[in-house]
């Protein structure tokens, strides 16, 4: 199959939107999904974008059973190691069932390594669920070293009440 | 102890590398750190930083055996959530041994949820290594969710050799 990867522009939003939420429904989370084709377009096709996007597209001959020609997208941001300065963080890396086994999840990965060594990233990080069988495979096939299970690292969040009660508690200037 | 928490200034950069190594000493990879306090004001302290810093400053009658009245530090940058939007990520909260148990990582910590407030942003996100009981304690206490062990987020990552052989294979444009 004939695949194309090329940076997303604002057009692509909505396409990117439906496989966001493709996505959170193979990871079993589809009610988390908040965020809106609007929105997406807002934060990262602005003048300090907070990520940026690849979509992987196919001819029209080879459209998916919906019609759809973009099958696929990688969304990513800089992150800093204090450690190791500049790295790229892959938010995202999807592709549709139905276009899976034609490299294109490869080539999307692949191109963000590309990105990110051209800005001299010395990393590229994402997350996976420990069930995700298929993922944590096609990653460690690649050479990627899972760093809870190396390292012992937990990923830590705040929201809701408790980010905003530590907020609120922060000291004055 | 009185403290005070502001926005580092490049003149901070040697405190805030010396402190950068203390932490790397506690987290058993001190021969990890690789960036000099050069590389933090040229990567912090430009046109579009890659992270954000505070520091807590105590004042001269309280400064540490050593002679520094820089003896904390937040570094973080923003992230962005698919399913949430923007976030703030917490890369290193450092508070200097002798300096503890007088509210500066609290404050530290309250002032980055600010922040990230300020900026819209509806998570602050760590991470954490397991073996840091009292760090682990710390964020639980305050509300934080352990992500890796509630839903089963791994970090991955690639560096080196498997970062270089994934970009040198990136389809052409």
């Amino acid at each position: 199959m004939n695949f194309k990867i090329r940076t997303a522009t604002k057009e692509d939003c909505k396409d990117i939107s439906r496989m966001i939420m493709e996505l959170a429904v193979f990871e079993k989370m589809p009610d988390q999904v908040k965020i809106s084709h609007e929105e997406l377009k807002r934060d990262g096709f602005c003048q300090n974008p907070f990520f940026e996007c690849l979509v992987a597209e196919v001819p029209e001959e080879h459209k998916s059973k919906e019609g759809f020609t973009v099958v696929g997208y990688a969304l990513y941001f800089y992150t800093y190691s204090t450690w190791k300065g500049p790295s790229v963080y892959l938010e995202d890396l999807y592709v549709m069932p139905e276009c899976r086994g034609n490299g294109i999840g490869k080539g999307l990965l692949s191109k963000v390594a590309e990105v990110g060594k051209k800005k001299q990233c010395v990393r590229l990080q994402l997350s996976v669920l420990n069930w995700n069988t298929p993922a944590r495979d096609f990653y460690a096939a690649k050479g990627a070293q899972d760093l809870t299970e190396s390292e012992g690292w937990h990923f830590i969040r705040f929201d809701g009440q408790n980010l905003d009660n530590l907020a609120n508690e922060a000291p004055e200037d």
